[in-house]
């Protein structure tokens, strides 16, 4: 079958819910980041299970490109259609579809989003606690094994994802994982799906697992007179084994761009901006350990956020630093950065990216997770050559340094199109060869979102199966 | 290359470290389980992760079987030379190769043993928390994706291995994840080879995410009049958010089998174990809130064992429950179960199991690791046909009761041999099928432990690579 075909097979299954519209193609071949736009064939809008497995087997047929498609939040062109094909947008599919509370467990459909899915779960006392900042589809962060503030605690989505419904390659529906807190019964098929990148397969559906609501929940800032002592604090803190909740680092130019953009007066440094939960006796003794810690390394003005506007408040200006950082700088577009090294390297892999950023001349606030040893530099750019160039070799400095140190290329925003080219160095090429290896037997026409994880497939080599 | 090419050119490799004594090969043929013994052709003892390559690929070569043994504790027959070949004794490769306590890991060899690590790690203040009870090699435990006793706060192999070292089916040595907290950078191998089985390779290096050990531990026991009673106080205790470092369920009959063992007088009725991990004061108000919540249930003689010698007395009770229990019927084998369900459906799975038994008129207590869902009936065997065959029956129905209310054959043991014929039934065809090919990309002629895990390789099928 020809593409052609695949594409009026497509019609002739979903209706209008095929879209061909340039507007439609155009806004699912855009990206949040820097890439040129690169808009598929068509647009998908399915409603089931079915309809994506029909989907799946008429583009299998024609060889045809298919690109999962949550909330376009993804940061390194994971959805960008590189070699055209069907953007398969889950709006459509984004419904909650139980809740269990005695299990702790949600099932949901792929194009639900995390705050809708919070909001659902308002009134169960619990709550899916993976927070990326982006308001992203759960499929989306399931996909890129997203994390962001909470992962100290909570972990990934490596972590809180206990079983999938994926559509393979070949349009077959399989289920992976039970909803039992732990299984040895074979292959990790939901660890294999989860960071995959839609490069396996669709998933059209997941179980969550979820969190009870704290009893008591705690926030607190504070300052720091360098980015040395602010490190030191959130690696001691984390060696002393006080369960931290968030335990997020912002660098002098971050605090400054929050406060022009949040009406805040938040001292020109440093800053750590951390949260408790627990009961309301373990919070208070958390959050005295972690005062302690801080003070030890001169934390001055700490301000504990109790109130849950007041909460809220500080995690919005958190959320928000990106948007703050942009706005910094009127008319520029930003190369996001994302390593993730061993804790006992983040000073200095911290420290080392401020002095390549300054001499670099760039500016580029540094932020992150640095409880698990996660940080971004947001590397602004006026658009001339010369400072793109810039940009990009202190970007590759970023990551060359953390994958000397034991440390991995991203810790969190994923490989896309953006971090292809680090792949064989942080795995070797054996282990990327694997990946290959994997991707063939699952793929072996390579349809899945081609083009993005593994190496590309050698022209001429005989199809592995 | 022949069989006994391989094995000679393996003895020119390793000298007298390849063995065929009888004595040898039977000691590697048999495991902790009913199964018959099956010893393979010959016991090799590699002291590096080069002696390991160059031996698989001489294997390879030969297509000649490749099975690693660790410490001979796995339960299903995971190690059983089923199609003869040479089996890896890791006891040469047993040494902690470094311990990172800033970063909180460990590397160690596959041999080294869990007691032997927690021994080293004594003067750290961390220690490695996952306890399947048995003093398992932790290779052998990342293969089998082993848990125990700890899982419910700490979780299991899954959670606890950074990063490995792997020899590949070809002979090559790839590394995967690194020793960051988290990474989105691909697919996730280290979680593939956990639960592997060693059917995709052997791993000859870990690297160990480690805990600090806490300022406070406590544990206590208490009675309940009935297994609903027990388990319904699980269950509430697990949602409500207490964060259990060890609760552990036990029937009247094994509390009476470990009273004769031990020389201790819990009354006979089923009983819960359980363990704190804390601050002082987090301690104290766990504790509290499990009493309370177990009072609700009707609990009696709640006893808290404070200092270590009282704790570690339970903890040995509970780790020797399996003795004792075999104990209590001289001469008789047992066959160990293990299912694990959701929690909402626990106490039903094992008041149905308890009638299982009970109609079947078989001795098997039943215990385990509740706050997980995971429970084992220990089936006791006297030798006669007609035991055996009732005792299959139960555990039949064990799994096949697991599986329709969402559960899994196995929540920590593996598949082996002993589970092989539940797979389908718990992956359904697809996935299953997609492990064979998983399988079949990572290891194209069948020599990591074949015969296991995966769907049987159709005869005459093209080999897929």
């Amino acid at each position: 079958m020809s593409v052609t075909a695949a594409l009026d097979a497509l019609s002739a299954l979903l209706g209008d819910r095929l879209s061909r519209a340039k507007a439609d193609l155009d806004a699912h071949g855009r990206s949040e980041s820097h890439f040129p736009t690169t808009p598929p064939d068509a647009v998908a809008y399915p409603e089931s299970t079915d309809e994506v497995a029909a989907l799946v087997r008429i583009c299998a047929a024609a060889r045809c490109p298919v690109i999962g498609w949550g909330a376009g939040t993804s940061l390194e062109g994971h959805a960008l259609a590189v070699r055209g094909g069907v953007a398969v947008d889950f709006s459509r599919m984004a419904a909650l579809l139980e809740v269990a509370p005695e299990d702790m467990v949600a099932r949901v459909q792929p194009g639900m989003t995390r705050e809708a899915l919070n909001t659902e779960l308002r009134a169960t006392g619990l709550f899916f606690p993976v927070d990326p900042g982006a308001n992203a589809s759960l499929g989306g962060m399931a996909s890129t094994r997203a994390s962001g503030t909470t992962a100290v605690r909570y972990g990934t989505m490596r972590d809180n994802v206990a079983a999938l419904e994926v559509v393979t390659a070949s349009g077959e529906v399989i289920r992976t994982g039970t909803r039992a807190r732990k299984s040895s019964a074979g292959y990790d098929l939901t660890g294999l799906f989860v960071g995959a990148e839609g490069t396996l397969g669709l998933i059209t559906e997941l179980t969550l697992r979820l969190q009870g609501q704290p009893e008591a929940i705690s926030a607190a800032v504070c300052a720091f007179a360098d980015i040395g002592a602010a490190v030191d604090a959130v690696v001691e803190t984390m060696q002393s084994g006080v369960p931290m909740a968030r335990i997020e680092f912002l660098d002098a130019a971050s605090v400054a761009a929050v406060n022009a953009h949040a009406k805040a007066d938040f001292p020109r440094t440093p800053h750590l901006f951390v949260e408790f939960h627990g009961s309301e006796a373990g919070v208070a003794e958390q959050a005295a350990r972690f005062a302690e810690i801080a003070a030890e390394h001169g934390a001055r003005g700490l301000e504990r956020a109790h109130r849950p506007e007041e909460r809220n408040r500080l995690w919005q200006m958190r959320h928000h630093a990106y948007w703050a950082i942009l706005a910094s700088r009127p008319g520029a577009r930003a190369i996001v950065t994302d390593v993730c090294v061993p804790l006992s390297r983040l000073a200095e892999a911290v420290a080392a990216t401020q002095a390549d950023i300054d001499a670099a001349g760039l500016a580029a606030p540094i932020l992150g997770h640095v409880g698990d040893g996660n940080f971004h530099a947001i590397l602004l750019l006026d658009g001339s050559d010369a400072e793109r160039r810039a940009a990009e070799r202190v970007s590759r400095a970023m990551v060359e340094r953390a994958l000397e140190i034991g440390g991995t290329a991203t810790g969190e925003h994923g490989i896309g199109i953006g971090k292809l080219g680090y792949m064989e160095a942080e795995h070797g090429a054996a282990g990327w060869g694997m990946m290959g290896a994997l991707k063939a037997a699952l793929d072996p026409h390579d349809i899945m979102n081609p083009g993005k994880l593994v190496p590309p497939r050698q022209a001429g080599r005989p199809n592995p199966r």
